[in-house]
Formats: structure tokens, sequence, C-alpha cells
């Protein structure tokens, strides 16, 4: 090989300005820039080393805690943006400004960052340009890569970005993290991972830290347009890279500039709870591009869908058809009996009949099986105040899809359908991609052409009124801000794992989701099977009360109630919190919380004054206290609480719950024992004295 | 997301054959063909579970190594074939035969296994068949894929490869491991890493692993033909995947049908020097195909190189550069007055003078700089018994090259170079592609495109008698068996990082390299630095004495007096060893080692009956013991041994060196005092009594 010197034995001939450059490593890097958040919290630096090449660093409360950390891209048809830069221009500008969620966990969002944007050039060759783009709050730091448009480089054909997180600090070394493996085959239906961050292998984001002196530390993506997914791949130590999800064309991504990529964030927390009240990811998206989107209304369902995964019915037609008529029928009088909006209708179209598992090309998402009057039962559902919730499995088949999803949403559209819960059942790089002229290619759930086709499906159905709620998705990056009729995604083990999993989700699986997965934003997790107990009568890691307790833990504007229309007769006192619960929420907090360990949320009625907690444990009894620090000062609050009863334990029984009422005040603590897979959930009822 | 469940029951309807299965991990595996070492030493089975996915697992004395791994591909235009598949057919054979190296560390080696070749078919869709071939060695396995030729995959274009090695065993959640990052900038030049086995990130091979019982593991391949490089990637706990360097044009690689990959190969051994003692690498490679080789002759050389790295002079032209006529000449005459049969010289032509480093193209590999007489300084060296070393710096401009090849070829054989260091200093992933219609592409070092490109220029070379030492190579994987005139490689950090690292090589990076890099085979390390003493003289972390072992330690059959000419004159004791050392072998044993810490290799002189013996150490003084039982019974050996003086220290002054003669017999015990930095050299001269 050879060294910077055998280089500059080379250079200084022509190069006489070049010769003051020693070797790489023996070079300081000099820093070329700075910002600090507003208040001051945390401070970013970007450096050039003595090869020009470019780094950031973030220090938190003056300590590092990210280290030198490098920037660029690889490309497959031109030489790496990575070194040779200099600083071409800097520039800063701050915003402080607040937003409206139309639906969601606060009603509004505080948007206060310091930006500096610096352009840097490289000194030889093509002479590139590109920006970089760093937006610091307090409670954390987004970046994106801005391409300008030049003539040197029209199109960017990258092979991989070369981004690098090198978590620092006095706790790194011996750092915790939370994490699912990037880029295997099952998606992101992984157990989760808590190893030490120097064991973290290669990552999905959000991926999540704990330093050892209580520091809490996601890195995660914002805005994930027209780009390809980035996983973090652990490099050596405690230093992280980012690794673009495959594309089957070579370049991972393929864009004309000008163009700007996501935007790479990083959350700093005192605890896991901290993380969650962050809005840098929705304050990085762009704001709504549909306008008025009151025709979407967050909504609890119901629907023919636990049944087949308990084995009771099947997708497919045949004796044992879960969507027929009658079927169907007995879940609409169940929602119109307890007052829930919708019916998810899994299996109702052609299609089902073959190998669609990873294929997908004979569904046909116009024409319910014959067994399915789904206009009538669409006119039935609609007279009892019902509406159906549509479901497109694609299987995979993506282009497909594409070649009927004006139709399909048109249909859904006719049919008075206002949510599509979309499938996409592959394995992990197998999704069918079918090119204009007729190359079939195969790609990944989460790469470029993958974001371009979610966002065209939540664009058209956007048209129709029509709101989105993925399986087996792209990952959350915030979209649902820029497009809020993307209401909803699974992208992790939901219930489904309780049915069948081997192993099914672990007790602790939830207190894990609340500060990892739901990081992203929310989750159709389809909580509320209230008999606790999956295919073949096998336990679930769960006590009744924290199947209420996922209500308000695990958030999401569409929210099902999983189990079976005669399980839920079976608890009236579940189903009662159930029907109460809401689904939009005007304010969110987090009283305590520990990854993996347990989480409670305090959430308040968008509708109302009224405020809603849940509490969800793992494997060890304990017992909870949450401060009601939120409530208004001077006014009665009616407490029904639900709790563990005294022998719930979800290995022997999980079902003894307490319900309790009381009244509490501003400042009172409530305090929740939690059981073995326990949980707790809380309705708050304001009454007088305001 | 669904589970097989789901997707059964869809298939129920129509594929009843399929009913029986259960859900995925539910399923225990069948065992569907096993074979054992010659001796038993190792078993292996392959299993197929309930989805009809193949793995392999590998039993040693009985006990797991390697638990259930699973098989299969990617492609970019086709589904992967992973699952899905029955057993068509098996067959066995056994092998027992010998065959000689032309030179080596061993004139002949032993190749004995047995052979379980096993095909299977997927139950549906394409049917598509893939055989898999494994050799079991009592000391190893290798297996490879073979696609055959099918009308249903003509031509397979694999996204990459899903081969995994789950290391097993009750050591293995503390095994250690010893690696260097892959797909990073620095291709191979990374110092080794030493962690947990569940901490490593993403590697390289050959990947060197300690568990906690001592087994040693090295995992790496065998016969990179016109594919690409694997990489180990951790996928969570000791579970390692293959991950295929990458490919400019999506494929990672694009092969025709009927192909085999290259063998993954897995060494077990109960010490590291047992690994070093496999010939598993070398068996799995095909025989010879060049025929008489000769023509080249296993040598020592200097050259005008050390010096640059110095900073002395320059590969540039200009006032300080090195290749000049003159300067040659010099270190032909010291070649000549020391016995040395070739110089290398860098930086003789044109092309030095510009921005080569990454680029290339302005290199001319027939034309010598004007300050240099290549015909004549090659007459003169030749009238005096020595040869030239030819150069081939390539910056990464690697079409650039061949388009000169065969006219460079034509003008070093013109010149009676016998031997050719190429180079491809460029940073991973941005070697210079251009194809026939001018599209310019960046590949990777190591992938598919400079697999071929190496095979290329080696057998060219070879049509001109010609050998190849490659720099910033492609790793080895025993091609030197097939295509004997592939002499070494550089591929790991050399003495150049002694130079002008930052930091430089670490006192045990030479036992690390015996038992990691030096596994693959010959390097070009180029070791003999006396003056210890690198850019600015600065100290190497090494005692004299320890850069005479390093010529037995580092098998490479062209082995470089690194240092200047003026230096060895300085350090006569050491250049008597230096100029009788051979570098040609028909025996090699490890006495003892441990990873990183201390490696002792005795090698007997191809030539004759003698045996030498180097030993090096770590940072820590210690002392060696090496029991002499590879001697000739009841011969006497005059023992030359070059040991460190009772004052040597790398850290003050590694110097201090003793010579002692003695004589000695077959059992005798050799104790060899290691100093800080340290190692020890023995000749052992054989004498009267057979």
């Amino acid at each position: 090989m050879v060294s910077l010197t055998r280089r500059l034995g080379a250079l200084v001939v022509l190069a006489v300005v070049l010769v003051a450059l020693p070797a790489l490593a023996e070079t300081p890097a000099k820093v070329v820039a700075t910002i600090a958040s507003p208040a001051g919290t945390l401070a970013l630096r970007v450096e050039l080393d003595g090869e020009g090449r470019p780094a950031y660093a973030v220090t938190r409360r003056g300590a590092e805690v990210i280290a030198p950390s490098r920037l660029g891209f690889l490309f497959t048809d031109a030489p790496k943006m990575e070194r040779g830069f200099t600083l071409a221009g800097q520039s800063s500008r701050t915003v402080d400004e607040t937003w409206e969620q139309p639906w969601g966990e606060w009603r509004t969002i505080a948007n206060h960052f310091n930006e500096l944007r610096v352009r840097l050039k490289e000194k030889a060759g093509a002479a590139r340009e590109l920006d970089v783009v760093f937006r610091v709050y307090d409670d954390g730091v987004g970046f994106r890569y801005e391409f300008p448009d030049q003539p040197q480089l029209k199109t960017a054909r990258i092979a991989d970005e070369l981004t690098e997180f090198a978590v620092a600090g006095p706790g790194a070394a011996s750092a915790e993290a939370w994490w699912i493996p990037g880029g295997e085959w099952n998606r992101y239906e992984y157990l989760y991972q808590h190893t030490r961050l120097d064991a973290v292998a290669q990552a999905h984001t959000p991926l999540t830290i704990r330093l050892a002196d209580g520091t809490h530390i996601a890195l995660h993506e914002a805005a994930l347009v027209d780009y390809s997914s980035m996983w973090l791949r652990r490099v050596e130590g405690t230093r992280l890279k980012a690794v673009l999800s495959p594309g089957a064309q070579g370049p991972k991504v393929v864009r004309a500039a000008p163009f700007t990529t996501p935007w790479r964030t990083l959350i700093f927390a005192d605890s896991a709870g901290g993380l969650y009240q962050s809005h840098l990811e929705l304050n990085l998206n762009e704001p709504n591009k549909l306008g008025d989107v009151s025709w979407f209304t967050p909504q609890k369902f119901v629907g023919v869908w636990w049944e087949m995964h308990l084995d009771h019915s099947t997708w497919s037609t045949g004796r044992k058809h879960g969507a027929t008529t009658a079927n169907v029928r007995r879940y609409v009088d169940f929602a119109a009996a307890n007052g829930i909006p919708g019916v998810l209708v899994e299996g109702w179209n052609v299609g089902w009949d073959g190998q669609w598992f990873g294929n997908g090309n004979d569904f046909d998402f116009k024409r319910p099986t014959p067994d399915l009057d789904l206009p009538g039962v669409a006119a039935y559902a609609k007279a009892r105040g019902v509406g159906i919730i549509g479901h497109h499995e694609t299987g995979g088949g993506v282009s497909h899809y594409e070649s009927q999803l004006g139709a399909a949403l048109d249909y859904a559209q006719g049919l008075g359908i206002g949510v599509i819960k979309t499938g996409y059942v592959a394995d992990a790089g197998q999704v069918e991609r079918v090119d204009p002229d007729g190359t079939t290619l195969r790609e990944w759930h989460d790469g470029q052409w993958m974001a371009r086709h979610h966002l065209l499906v939540v664009t058209e159905a956007a048209k129709r009124h029509i709101a989105i709620d993925s399986h087996e998705p792209i990952k959350d990056t915030g979209l649902r801000r820029t497009y809020p009729n993307w209401v909803a995604r699974e992208g992790a083990r939901g219930m489904e794992y309780n049915a069948w999993g081997e192993p099914k989700n672990p007790p602790n699986h939830e207190a894990t989701l609340a500060f990892t997965r739901m990081l992203s934003g929310p989750m159709d997790f389809t909580p509320g099977v209230v008999s606790l107990r999956g295919k073949g009568d096998t336990p679930i890691a769960s006590t009744l009360a924290k199947q209420l307790a996922l209500y308000v833990v695990l958030y999401s504007p569409v929210q099902m109630l999983a189990d079976l229309p005669e399980n839920y007769a079976k608890y009236p006192d579940a189903l009662a919190f159930i029907k109460a619960v809401p689904v939009d929420w005007s304010d969110t907090r987090v009283p305590n919380g520990e990854v993996g360990q347990y989480a409670t949320f305090a959430r308040k009625d968008r509708r109302g004054d009224d405020w809603y907690v849940g509490s969800v444990g793992d494997d060890q009894p304990r017992t909870l206290t949450v401060t009601l620090d939120f409530l208004d000062a001077g006014r009665d609050y009616t407490a029904h609480i639900y709790r563990d009863g005294p022998n719930a334990d979800w290995h022997t029984d999980g079902h003894p719950m307490i319900v309790e009422t009381r009244t509490v005040h501003q400042g009172d603590t409530l305090t929740l024992p939690l059981a073995r897979g326990g949980g707790a959930a809380v309705q708050l009822v304001a009454g007088k004295g305001r």
C-alpha cells in the first residue's frame, strides 16, 4: 500500500500548495464551523482533516457524545466524495415556530432549532460541491446532504453513504443498545436484542442506546423520500456507519441533482421517555401537503383477522374462508353494538388461493371472493354507522399492485372505505418489480424503489380520501406530517406473533417497543387480545390489564380490537375501557420508563380534558408510581384504575384484574402494582373544579 | 406480517400435499445427509427444515462447533434460492492423494477427504436445482455451491450469498476473534482487532476465532475465481453470514450456468499453529495449470522503496527522484555484493508526477522516466547476476492498465524481468473500470471484476515467464496452487506502516499476522529493517533479532531486504543471517504460538537438510522453548542462535543481539528469551551423523 506520504511524494512536484500536508492520521483536524442549540444544550462542530475529509461531532452539556464522524458518498460511476474538500461557504439561521398535528400524540409541536449550512467543495478533480445542513435542537440533531445542481454531477448514482455515528463519551465503551438486525430476511420482525453497543452488528433504525451515565441516544432518519433506507453497521468499537438498503440495478440510490437526502437524526435525552418526547423527527419532515385531511378520523376497528391467525379460518376460499358475507356481518354487528367505527376484512378478494406469498400476481384488488357480497356488506355496515377497512395484500408483487392501484382505490372509495391496510408479505429482498420493458427485478422492502412506491400509494389514496396503514412496510420516518393519511404501519413484531410466533413476544416486548420502534411513529400493533390466548390455546405473555394499557402505550390513530367478538363478551370490564380509550390526543407525557423493563405513558384525550395512563412491565412483578402532575390544578378527576389482581401472573393466569374507582387531583401519586407480564390502565375523567 | 400458518391457510386448498407443514420455527429440521472426515474427527450433516430451508452443521469429536447454518442465494432478477427445497439426490466419494508444490512451505501436500454432494431442488415455482459439495477433512471443511446447467437459470445474477457460519459449542459465547473490518476504505490495511466473537462487526477473511476450550477456527474461502470476495457480517450472537463484495452494476456476481462458487472453508485445530498447518485451502484449489514453472525461482530482493517511505526520495521525478540510473545501480551493486538476486525499482516509469492515487490513467508501463536508463541498468544488473523486479503501480486505473497489459509485460520480459510487483493504490470501492462502450464504473478491490482482472494479469504474465507479487491485492485464496507464478501479495499492514503509520504496527502485529493474514498464503511483508527506524528516525516496535525472525515466520517465496544498503553495512551479523535464510522450504512446523502473543515457526530448507527457526513476541518479555523434535535423529546440527540481548527492548534500544553457536540434536530444547518487541532466529546447519 501507500501512505499519504507516498502520494505526496508524487504530488510535491506539481502541487506545491499541498506540500504542508502531513500523513493522514497525523493531521489534527481543523474546526471549520460550529453551531449550538437554542439553549446551548447541544453543540455541533464540523471539521476538516489534513486530507480534507469532513466530519461532524456533537457535545452535550459540554461533553462529547458523538466523536468526529465522517461524511460522504460512494458512487458506482464516479470517484467518491469523502476527502479533498475545502469549506466553500457557510451560513446559519434560527427557526422558532409551532405547528399543529391534524391528529396525533400532541396537538401542537414546537419547532425551535439553529441551522448551520456548510458548503464543501473538492479542491481537485471535478471540484464537485456538496452541502450539509445541520439542524441543532436542544434534544437532538438532524442533518442532511444537499446535492446542488452542478454540471459535474447531474445524476448521482450512489453506491453507498459514508455517514458515520461515532458514539463517544465516558459511558460509550460500556453503552447498551436495543436493536434488530438490518438487512435480514424477515424485514423488521425480529425480537429486540439487548447487547452492549460494541456488540451491535448491523441494525435497523431507530437504534436506541443508553450510555453508562444514563444518557439515552436514538439514531434514526427523517423524511425518507425517494431514497434508500439507512441501516447502521458497526465498524469497530462504538463507531457506526450508514449502509443503504440495496438496489437491484447497482446504485442504491439514483437521483438527479439538485436533491436532498433524508435527515440523519440523533436524539439525546436523560431518560428513555425523553427520547419519546422529542419532536425532532416530525419537525424535520415537510409540512402537510394534503391540506384539509378532516376526512380521516382516528378510529378503532375490529376485523376478520385474529381468527385466521388462530387457524379458525383462512384467508383463502373454501370451507374455512373467513371473509364470507355472514362472518363479516357478524363483525359488523359487534362493531355497531359497541360503537367501533371500523371492520377490517382480510381475505376478501381473489388471489389468496395459490402461492401468493412472495408472489402476489394473482391478486385482484377489485374482485371479492364469490362467497362475499362486499357491496352488500358495506351497505349493511354503513346503515349501522360502521365502515369497512380495506385490505390490499400484495404478496410482494408490487408492480402488479401498481398496475391495479388506481382502479383498486376507486373501487374502495366506491364502497365508502376510508382506511386501507396494505401488506407486502415477501421476504426481504424479494419484492417483485417489473419495469415497463418487461425486466423483472427483486428489490428490498426498504430500498429507494419501495420508498417511491409507498408514497405513490399514499398520494393516490389521498386523492380518494383514503388513509393507509402499511404492513410489512418501509420504516416510519415521520412522513405522516407531510402526508397525514399515512396513518400507521406495522414494521415490528405485532400481536400476531402471540398467535403463532416461535418464540412468541416476550413479556418485555412492549416495554422495548415503546422506546425503539415507537420512536419512529404509530404502530398498528393490534392490541386487545383479552382471551390472552394464541393458536392452540397457548398463553400469551400478558395480563388482561396490560392488554388495556397497550392502547395508551403503543400509539396509533387506528387501533384494533384484535380479539374475537365472543372473547370480548367474556370480559366486559376490559371492553368498557377499550371502548372508552381515545385514539387521538392533545398531549402526551412519559412519567417513567426503562427500555425493555417498563413504560408508563399518560395521554390527554384530544376531544376533552380526560387523561389516560397506561403502564406495561416485563417478567418481574413491580410497582410503578405515577405522579399526576399533568392534571389541571384544583380539579377533580375520577380515576378508573384497571390493574392486575393480586394473583395475576401471565405464567399461570393473567386474567385477574381489579377495577378501582376513586377521585384524584393534580399532584397525587398513583401506585400501580404490575404482575409478571403485567400492566395497568387508568382513565382519568375530568370533573368539576375549573 | 404473516406466518407460515397464514400462508398455509392459502395453500391448503390447492396444495394438499403441503398441509402437514407446521409453522416455521416450530419444525424440527430433518437431517437429510451426513458425512464424516477420514479419521472421524469432524462430522457434517445437512438438514432441511419444515419450510425446506437447507442448512449444514459440523461436529468435532462429537461436539457441535457449527450449529445449523443456512445456505442460499439472493438474486437481483429472480426469487431467492433459500427455502422450498427437497433433497433430489446425494452422493459421496473419498480422495486420498499427495501432490507437490513447485515452491512453498511444504514440498508435499496430503489431500485426504470425504466428499458429500447434495442436490437440492425447489418443490414449487421454477423448480431450480442447486448442488452443494462438502469436502470434510480431519482438520476442516470446505464446501461450495455448484449451479447446474438448467433452463430456469441460465444466468445467475447474484445479489448476495446467504451462507451462514453459526459458531457453536460451549466456548462460543465467550469466544475471541481477531479480525479486520471488511468493506472499509483502506482495503485490508487495518490493525487487527481482538474482541469477543460476539463483538465482530463485518470482517474480512481469514477470520480467526478461539473458543473458550482452546479450539481454534479459521473461516475463509478457497479458489476465488470469477466471483466476489466474501466478507463475514455478524447477524447476532456468534452467527456470521456471508456478504459479497459489491458490484457496480447491481449483481455482485454474474455467471452463466453451469458454474461453481469458491469454496467456503472452516479449519478447526487445537492450537493457533494447527490452523497454519492445515493444507485445506491449497487442497481446494485446482492443480497447477501452468505446467513447468521452474522459470520462477524463489528469491530475495532489495529495492528502491524504503527510501521513499522514509521521505529520502520520491516516486515522482525531480530533484528527489529515487529511480535514477545512479541510484538503481547502487542497489544493484549492493545486491551483487551480497548474493541477492533481485532489485525492485519503484517510480521507474512515466505517470507518477500527477494525481495518480486512485486515478492512474497517466501511467505508462513501457516508458521509464528520462533520468533512468532502464535497459542499461538491467544489463548492468544481469552482468552481475542480478535481475530487476518490475513494478506496475496502477493507482486503481485498472482498465487503463489492462489496455497496456500485453505490451507492458512484453517490455518487462524484454528486460529480463522475472517478477513484477503490481499495485492498486486506490481507496476501496474506487477501482476505475472503463467498459468497451466507454461507461466508467467504480469497482471494489475484491469484487468479481477485480478477481477476473488479477487472473488476467497472472495468466498473461505466466505466458512470459513472469511471476506476480500483488499489492493492494484481492485476498489470497490459495490460487498459487493453480497459478504458481502468483507468488505473493500484500493484503495487510506491512513494514511500510513502520515508516509512517499512525499508529505504526504494534509489537504483536506479526504474532497476529502469523495466525490471521498468513493463513491465506504468502505475504510480501518486506522485513529486514535493521535500522529499526522509520521516517524521521522514529523507532519501530521490533528488536533486531525479530527482524531476522520475520524471514522465517512470515512466509513468502519473494522476500525483501527492505532497509537501505547503508544500514545493512552497520549490522553485519544480521545481514549474515538474512543472506543465509532460504526462501523455499520442504517442511514447516509451528512449535508454539498464541494469536497476537507469540509465534514460532520452524522450516526446513528445500535445498538441503538445514532447519531455520523464527520466533516473534509482543510487548512482554517472555521465554519460549522449542523442542527440536523435527531434526533428524542421530545427527549433529550447528545452531546459530540470533537472540535479543539482555538489554534489548524496542522502547529504548532494540539492537542488542547475541549470536551464539552451539551443537544441538534431535529432542534438544532451545530456550529463546524474547525482549519487549523481540524475537529470535536460529539457523540449524545439518552436519554429520546420517
